[in-house]
Formats: structure tokens, C-alpha cells, sequence
């Protein structure tokens, strides 16, 4: 290295923008345990002060791509959807079936939950005898036999991506858009896609809060892809409540069989048919959008979209009898209802609280070590904007192994209640 | 702990002031290795970023203490002097004896060379014979015996301030007013002393570059100060040039006993006696600073201050016929003068660059592991504002070794020559 350490860690300090080798050198070196972890926090830290340039953060995704494996699946329109997260959030089970139906291929990968956020992994593993496939050759195979595949992020891909991870976890550099979109775009470059399409959350549920932070990230996410000939197109959509009406392992596994149903809330389904029609459109299977949001449609309500995710369920080893029982997904110990001492209209969620409530209960994981108690979850009965009677159920609780008084004592001081109904919020902030 | 680490470290990076018992708890727990390497330099890094309060600092810094041992001198009026370090600094070993000769008391703990500075350990050694006293014992004993004595950090004085100085050496986080006021303090406050007299150096060749971050660095050391019952005192001094006519190990041996000798330059014996006045008057002695500067000026002319300074060196080992020929301090391998091309007046000094240059040549450390030639070094013939003639020698480098060519040519551009002579700067900014 031209540079020690300790001089680059200073230059990112000092807000100077690191030379393109001098990251790749860094970054090897650390991969090889050449720079120490307390060397990487420290940069980290900068770079959440500083940030990154567009080419450096280019680059320090490439050599996050270069330490491990690309798939290589022999298909066109190799597509996938990538959510920055929230509560309530199960569109990747329904979304990956609709546009394999329409002939994409989606090798969707995907993290468990943690925080206050919930993980595609730990609702597929609640399906009985589902596994997630542990190689790349494996996600390859599913996903041109069935087209698609739920996975989870296999040793080889972007080890370098995995071990920074870990580093930001207990280091408090979680939360910065240089380090989620190199984390993000690496990952998914890795997937050796065609197209991309983005759900940038937004709001009290979500990392961005705020317009502003997730244009901010959107336009990182933007720079890398253009730097690795990805196309990516997507959304910033609303996270001042949760999607849909159920969170939760298991109860949200039973609102993607609602939706398959056509019973599904209309909040969902929407978000699932704008995102679906991107993603048919990013792939190059389809040039315009409103054609393929009608086919998305189509094969979401003629069941060749639940077709497909019965099939890559089965091929996962999953029992899809249970599918047909939508029931064994709303079992629980206990269940609560909270109603509020008020009446007038719903003003406020605060949806962090409701995802972290949910965690501690079970629903989700406190540390990485923790496991989660599928059966965990809530059925949210109203809207931001809904009237609300005195005493009426808002809520009603699902509790598991742990009954932890304190959070359902709390669970009524997730809402606001006003005379007036608030300013109505729409969905899709903005569609890009 | 209440809070996890990662929780505490992002609360800092997010500019939230920590409570008293979560730094004691964290510090603590990182003494013992329950709070990792990487967990600290992230912490470092945010404090880099956003600061701390004075009450986070004075905790910080009480830890630090409570981490070791401190000196307990029998004696009244013990004091000491701190430097932050600059080019050709010796007034260590002048103001110790005059302050010991008029009835104070100086275990003088002082840090060896790295970077472009000087490290009074290091002259100290170059004296033949001479030994640094390595227990809490030794040095209260010589103290108590002698006045004074040279010293380093024993390993139980502020071992965490140890451990913290070598992740930060490594770590790009060295410089920040609060992580560097609370090492020096913790340090200066374990040696159990009534009064500290800070000279806070200021300038281009000094880690504070501006009058603005000397300040800032002052109120920081106050409030620690005031924090711990400390008197304190000092000066703020210009460092855009440096101290006296000669740099590097041996020749400012040789300077310092040129002052002994009523040879010195002007500015070295006029900041010595500055400096040992307001030591006389924070520990207690005086009460009259210009009185305690008349008295200083008497046991430097007389000699008084000499024989203590020849007493403790014999004490300490040293060869003290070697302080009675002081040219056995100016030998060297090679002398090679070193002029400029240009006539009017020396208008910049670029010191931090003449420093590096030294230290490159053998006069100080590159790393840590590195050992210093103490017969490197240079007589500077011109100050700011003197006249210049075409080809009239303004340096005279003493070369070891090692002969970096390089630095040698490099030598002349540390220099700059105008038509006008600059504003006269003073060299004592401010007196606190």
C-alpha cells in the first residue's frame, strides 16, 4: 500500500476522497487480515462522518463482488426486487411467483429479520420443511428449473460484504446509505441480474425517514448500478405504518395466501403489482409498463402465480398442504386484543415501536444469536386516516413462548388518535 | 451496562452526550476486554467526529487515572511543566532545575520523539550513562531527593491511556483536542501534582495550527484541570519557527547547555523563564510572578540551576564530565550547509516539513519500534523577519548515518524569502 492504515483511515477523517487503489488495497488487505477490524471500524466510522465519493463507493462495491462468486444463470430476463425494509413488508413471496409466471427468472436472496424489521428467511423457514439452499450451483438449478428460488446470502458470495457486516453490527456503522448501498447493490450485482427493481422504504417504520434520506440513498443505489451496467428502476414507498394488515412471521406467510386468494388488503396488492410490473419491465421481458402490470394482474388472479410458488416451495421442501389451510398460519398461545380510550381518527402509528414490540415478543431477532417464534404477530384493524371508536379493537395480538407483559401494556401507545383525520399519505412517494 | 456498546457508540456518532456511568462502564469493560479494539476505535472515531462535553471529558479522564497508580510525592510545591510539542523544544531540561533550585519539586514525565517532534526522553538518553527510572518509587525518590527528575510513563501510570494512545497511534484518531487534553492530563494529574504549567504551541510546525484550536485546546485542559482540583497555568507560544538555534537529540543537548553557560538564544532563555516563573507561582512557592521571574533569572545566571540539573543527571547514571565539554553534543558524521538562492528576508519557515525532514534523517521516529541517532540534527542561522543574502548559509545540517539525500536537497524549500520582512509575530500568543 502506497498509504498505511492508519494515514488512509486519516484522509477519510479529513473528509479527502481515497484513491481507487488505495480502497482495493485497503480492502484486500483487510479480507486477508493484513489491516485489523479495529482498523476497518475506525473507517467506517469515517465513512458514516464523511461518506464516499460515487466512484469510491463504485469501487468499494466492486471489490466486495471481486471476494467471492457471481450466479451464472443461463436465462434472460434474470431480475430480482431488493426492499430496504419495514414492517409488514411481505411483497417478495408474492411479487418473485407473479413475474416467474410471466417467464423472469428471480434467484431472490434475502436476510433474516433483525430489529424491528422482519426477514424473508425466517417466514420461509415457517413453512414446514421448507430449507434454503446452501450453494450458488443450487440457487442456479431452482431457479432455471422453477423461475425462481428463495435464498439466503451462500459463503462465497461477497464474503467481504458478510464480514463488514458483522463489523458495522457491534460497531454502531449500521446506518449510513454509503455502506447499505455498497452492501445492497454488491449483493445483488452478485446475483449476475439483468435488472433490479428497488423498494426504498420511507418513514417511521423504515432506516430512511425522510424523503430527502431515501432520495439520497436512491441516488447511491442509482450510481452503482450505472457503474456495473445494472438497470434499476423501483420505488420510495410509505413506511408510516406497516404493509398490509398482519406482521409477523407466520401471520404475514397467511396474508400472502390472503393475496393469492384475492382477499388480500388493497394496500398490498397494489405495491405488489406496481413492483411486479418493474420488475417484468427492468428484466426486458416486457417495454411497457402498464402492459405488464395488466399481465401481472392476470396471473396473480388466474392462479399461475400461486402455481409457481407452490412449486418452488414444494422443490424447497416445503408441505404445501399447509398452503391450502391459510388457518395454520394464525395459530397462537394467546391472543390480545388493544383497544384505545379514545375516539376521532387515527393519526399516527409509530411503526418502529410496533416492529421492535413485535421482536421482543418473539416475532423477531434482538441479536443475531436469537431465534424467532413464528406464531408472533398482530392483525392491525385500522388505517392512518380510519375513525375510531371509543374502546373499538386496533389491535389484536398474537402472542407465543414469551408473554411479555410490558410490551402489550405498551402496544396501545403505538397510536395517536385525533379530532381531525390527518393529511392522507400516498403510498407510492415515488416511482422512479 | 445499561446500553449495549454499539448502542453507545451510536449514540456519540449521532452527537448525544454519554452519562457518567456508561463511560466508566464502557471504559472499564474495555480495560478488561469485554469491549473490543474495534468497538473503541469506532467510539474514537465518532469522539474525532463530535467532541465531548466537559463532563464527559472529566470522566473520561478520572477513569484514566483511576486505571493506575499515582505519585505520592511528600513534599509541597510539586509541579510540572507540559509541552505539546514542536521543533527544537528543550526547555525541559532548563525550567526543571531553576524551579527545583528555588524549592519545588518536578517529577517530570515526559513521552519520546514521533512524528515530526522532538521526545525529551530521547535527549535525555543521548546524555552517556544515563537511565530512566522505570517504578513509581524510583521517580518519588529522586524527586524527593533532588527537586526533580526525567521520567517516562511507568507501565501502572494510566495504563488505559496507554492502551488507548496505542489502538489511536494505529487508528488515524491522535489528533483531537479532547482524546490528546485528556492523555496529557491524565497523565499530569497521576504524577500527583499541586500545580501544571501547560506551554500549548501553536503554528505550522505545532499539532495546533491556529490561535483558535490552542484555545480550544486550553479550555478543554481547564476544565479538566478544574475537574480534578489542578491549578493550572501557561502560555500559548508560537511554533512557525523553532525554538532556539538548534533541532534534533544531541544538539539541543548542546543548547541547553549553552543557556546554562548564559550563551542561549534569546527566545529559548526568555520562554524558560516564563515558563519556570509561572511553575513557581501554580505550585504555590510564589505568589508574585515577577518576582518568581526575578529569582529564576538569578539561579539560571548563577549557576544553582546548573548544579541541580548536573545532580539529578549524576543520579540518574549520566556522565556529567560529558555536560563540561558541551562540543562532545556537536559531532556528526557530516555537516553540510544549506542556502538559498534568493536575497531579501525570511518571510516562512515551513517547520512541521523542517521536523519530518530531521526525523527522516535519524533525528526522530517514523513508527514506534524505530531508534533515533542522536547526532542528527541542524543549526537554523536565521529567524523570521532577518535579512537574507544570495548564497548565505541558513542552515547547517549535522547528518548521522543515514544520508537521505533527499531530505538534504528538499532542505531549502522549508524556506521562504521575501522583498518585505513579515509582521513581527510574537512569541508568546498568550499568557493564561
Amino acid at each position: 500500500m502506497s498509504i498505511s492504515p492508519q494515514q488512509l483511515i486519516f484522509q477519510k477523517r479529513e473528509g479527502r476522497a481515497l484513491s481507487d487503489q488505495d480502497i482495493r488495497t485497503f480492502l484486500t488487505a483487510y479480507l486477508s487480515g493484513d489491516v485489523h477490524d479495529y482498523q476497518m471500524s475506525a473507517l467506517l466510522m469515517s465513512i458514516v462522518w464523511r461518506g464516499l465519493t460515487e466512484p469510491e463507493l463504485s469501487t468499494w462495491t466492486e471489490v466486495m463482488i471481486q471476494s467471492g462468486h457471481t450466479l451464472k444463470i443461463n436465462r434472460d430476463y434474470v431480475v430480482d426486487k431488493h426492499s430496504t425494509g419495514g414492517v409488514g413488508d411481505k411483497t417478495s413471496f408474492i411479487v418473485a411467483p407473479i413475474v416467474a409466471a410471466l417467464g423472469c427468472y428471480v434467484p431472490m436472496i434475502s436476510g433474516r429479520s433483525l430489529g424491528h424489521t422482519g426477514g424473508t428467511l425466517d417466514k420461509l423457514e415457517s413453512i414446514p420443511g421448507v430449507k434454503i439452499p446452501q450453494t450458488s450451483q443450487h440457487i442456479t438449478d431452482l431457479t432455471e428449473a422453477h423461475g425462481l428460488c428463495f435464498a439466503g446470502q451462500t459463503p462465497n458470495m461477497c464474503p467481504l460484504d458478510r464480514k463488514l457486516y458483522a463489523l458495522r453490527d457491534v460497531t454502531g456503522t449500521v446506518e449510513s446509505p454509503d455502506l447499505i448501498s455498497s452492501s445492497i447493490m454488491s449483493k445483488k450485482i452478485s446475483e449476475g441480474l439483468r435488472g433490479l427493481t428497488l423498494d426504498i422504504k420511507c418513514g417511521n417504520g423504515a432506516f430512511m425517514k425522510t424523503i430527502d434520506e431515501a432520495q439520497a440513498l436512491k441516488k447511491r443505489m442509482k450510481a452503482i448500478a450505472q457503474a456495473h451496467n445494472l438497470d434499476l428502476n423501483g420505488v420510495i414507498s410509505d413506511m408510516n405504518q406497516p404493509l398490509g394488515r398482519y406482521a409477523g412471521v407466520r401471520p404475514e406467510i397467511y396474508e400472502v395466501l390472503q393475496v393469492f386468494r384475492e382477499e388480500g388488503p388493497e394496500d398490498l396488492v397494489s405495491l405488489c403489482l406496481t413492483l411486479a410490473s418493474q420488475m417484468l419491465v427492468v428484466s426486458g421481458k416486457y417495454s411497457e409498463l402498464e402492459k405488464a402490470k395488466t399481465d401481472a394482474k392476470t396471473v396473480l388472479e388466474n392462479g399461475k402465480a400461486y402455481q409457481k410458488f407452490c412449486n418452488i416451495i414444494k422443490a424447497q421442501g416445503g408441505d404445501i398442504s399447509t398452503l391450502e389451510s391459510p388457518d395454520f398460519y394464525l395459530k397462537s398461545s394467546e391472543t390480545i386484543p388493544v383497544s384505545l380510550k379514545k375516539s376521532g381518527y387515527l393519526t399516527h402509528i409509530d411503526t418502529r415501536a410496533l416492529g421492535s414490540g413485535l421482536s421482543k415478543l418473539g416475532a423477531g431477532r434482538t441479536s443475531t444469536e436469537a431465534s424467532v417464534d413464528p406464531q408472533v404477530g398482530c392483525l392491525i384493524h385500522k388505517r392512518l386516516g380510519d375513525p375510531i371508536e371509543f374502546g373499538e379493537p386496533i389491535l389484536t395480538m398474537y402472542l407465543g413462548q414469551k408473554n411479555d407483559i410490558g410490551v402489550v401494556e405498551q402496544a396501545a401507545d403505538w397510536f395517536e388518535v385525533g379530532s381531525e383525520p390527518p393529511d392522507s399519505q400516498l403510498l407510492l412517494q415515488e416511482v422512479f
